[in-house]
């Protein structure tokens, strides 16, 4: 694949392979399908020390350049690391399969029968960030459901992304399947990202797993459908009926049990009537973790005149738009709930907000104004993934309205066909 | 609308007025969902001569444009057509509604409850050609359904689609809710067209309805999701066991029931062993609808030794990539059923293909591989629509694998969102 570096790379020949190994995958029993996870899952561990030494080279090359601790660390791979993402693919073997599922049967006025089958979406191009795992996770969860795909990571990842690509392609050989299932676009070319996202002939839907500039990316420049998401300004509302008490678990839950991820929480609404009593409550559990409070005047007047140990600045002009990431959250007072809906549904962009309230009433407004993936009612946002779902996988998370909303397990990597059955039927 | 036509039309101040339009449908009842419909029908027959008025202007222009008979004819409202209108949108208040059902419940292992709502997408913006109906058509189903809508329609029909949109806007009005729920970009300038495309802060999905060109350019220039579809080259393969008499009135349905339209036949495979025989049979029934016949070598020779009254000439090299739209159709003799899989596999659209065959297990490899939209055993290509699938009523036909495939009625015109129920849950 990197032989002919001075050749750039035929995307339309990794294309048009992908799409005659889609096709192959298309209609393969489970059993086969699972016979490719299990041979997987035993050339990650029999393989082990050359994919550590490949990612050790990534490694020794992203502490050259500077990269953060943070970066080399998820970057990095360990024994332990890749014994998980074999046990991961054994696991994905029993799970649900939800190819080929019949259902919505009808017979139509004129005795012809119809119904609808799941079926794999075909090709999928998947473009992500530094993360190794991810080469693993997405080619597990697009065997398990007959999808083909052209991966493209991070070039940081490079050498351990063509390692693990080699072995996925081993089990596949293995097991009677085109190599070309899963292939990887290893060709550093920039140019190739947004060569991808113009492969409609071939390529049936984008998944981009990264940061707002790679989905704003993908939504300019792509003419296949993309699955934009995984960007969460998550709010959560403090109703004047909450129980405060709880409130306050809830809250610290959702900004410091995991800050760096998509669904946790970004900024929080307070009602005016228990802004006094909360705010400091709240301030003070969130003083522990070394949250950064950013304040409306409001929410300001009140932090400043109490003592709780948290950092409180004014709140600047897009600190509502903030996706923060990070040990950092938006406060504002708000009158009723109705501003705190207007609120959410001027920032949110429409991944998980909740109201924390004993009244059923306001709990019912809130879920029917509030138009994000999830909505919650005295819940942590950070519930939001496919795991604590029970989807058993996650593939990315949705913030778009089509196909899938929130987090997409196996079902959603699947479509359907309609299927229809006559008897030499011809329409009147 | 067009009174300073000096300024370009704001389209944020259109999207924006939609979004929040979309957020008040969005609550509704059923009830004043169907109000709007009942209010909506009655101004169509109460103000019948003012909308037959402006569309005799349309009419006049595009006759004296020099538009066909065909295109004059698809833009003409006349009382008859009025009062079907008017009839179809107190049809639509009586199908089931998909808004708000709740399903897919489950308790998560904390207790927490988890379950999906069926809720509208929020604004569509609909772009097509010179067909009036169209208007309410959209209107209707959107209202329907709680979505707000941008529409943008033919240049041709710009003074009836007005006069329709005021119509709907009266009917919103009068019902209490906003007129910008359904709005019309009234202004000729073409730029707004993909000014639309890159509305996706307040659109949530594009609809183009009219030939490859619209939907090229949707896919080319959108940042919002678009349900690209509405084109097939569709194809019939007759298998070598198929019954050849009733092969002969479904192909013939298929090709000439009405050829104009996208899941009409464009290509007949026939396995080499019944094309001696099927070919002259099914050249002598369609020469009687003056269809005309494009063969590759073999079919040719076959068709150019019978006598059965067909005009047949050598297909050219692209004619097996055409959407012909009229009554022409390529015809190409197969070895086996791999063959023609493969023909249909490269040169499908993926809207509708069918095999006409009595071996289950042929029927059964076809439905497998053939990964088209809608596939069918012994029936005509001609059932693909959402009147006939029972839909009730049809958006849009799509041939990409998100959201939906095939034909879209409202349950297409939903999405979900994910509801969360907890009390004082916290991710462990």
């Amino acid at each position: 694949m990197s032989t002919l570096q001075t050749e750039r790379l035929n995307l339309t020949a990794l294309g048009r392979a992908a799409k005659a190994a889609s096709r192959t995958l298309a209609t393969l029993p489970a059993a086969r399908r699972h016979a490719v996870l299990a041979a997987l899952a035993d050339e990650l561990e029999r393989r082990a020390d050359e994919l550590l030494a490949q990612n050790a080279l990534d490694v020794d090359d992203g502490r050259a350049a500077g990269l953060s601790e943070a970066l080399l660390d998820r970057l990095l791979l360990t024994p332990e690391r890749l014994a998980g993402l074999a046990a991961d693919t054994r696991r994905v073997i029993d799970l649900p399969d939800p190819v080929g599922r019949e259902y919505d049967h009808r017979t139509l006025p004129n005795g012809m029968r119809l119904y609808k089958r799941r079926v794999p979406i075909g090709v999928l191009g998947v473009i992500y960030e530094a993360r190794p795992n991810v080469t693993i996770d997405i080619a597990t969860l697009c065997l398990k459901t007959g999808n083909a795909a052209l991966l493209r990571g991070g070039s940081e990842t490079l050498r351990s992304n063509l390692a693990l690509v080699d072995v996925i392609q081993a089990a596949l050989e293995r097991t009677g399947l085109p190599r070309t299932a899963i292939q990887y676009i290893g060709d550093p070319d920039r140019a190739l990202v947004t060569e991808l996202l113009r492969l409609d002939a071939y390529v049936d839907m984008i998944i981009p797993r990264g940061g707002a500039g790679l989905h704003q990316l993908c939504k300019e420049k792509s003419t296949i459908p993309v699955i934009t998401g995984g960007i969460g300004i998550c709010h959560l509302y403090v109703d004047e009926s909450a129980d405060l008490e709880r409130a306050v678990d809830v809250v610290e839950n959702a900004k410091v049990q995991r800050p760096s991820v998509c669904n946790a929480l970004d900024t929080l609404l307070v009602h005016r009537s228990v802004a006094a009593t909360f705010l400091p409550a709240v301030a003070a559990r969130l003083a522990r973790h070394g949250v950064e409070l950013r304040a409306e005047p409001a929410a300001l007047e009140i932090l400043q005149a109490g003592t709780h140990g948290a950092s409180v600045t004014p709140a600047g002009l897009y600190d509502f738009d903030q996706e923060w990431l990070s040990l950092v959250l938006g406060v504002k007072v708000v009158d009723t709930l109705d501003e705190a809906i207007a609120h959410i549904q001027e920032h949110s962009t429409g991944h998980s907000d909740g109201i924390l309230t004993t009244n059923q009433a306001h709990a019912a407004r809130f879920i029917d104004a509030v138009d994000s993936a999830a909505v919650y009612v005295n819940a942590s946002t950070r519930f939001t993934d496919g795991g604590q779902f029970g989807l058993g996988a996650e593939v990315a998370v949705s913030t778009q309205k089509l196909h899938a909303r929130g987090p997409m397990g196996l079902e959603e990597l699947t479509t359907y066909k309609w299927i229809g059955i006559g008897d030499g039927h011809v329409r009147a």
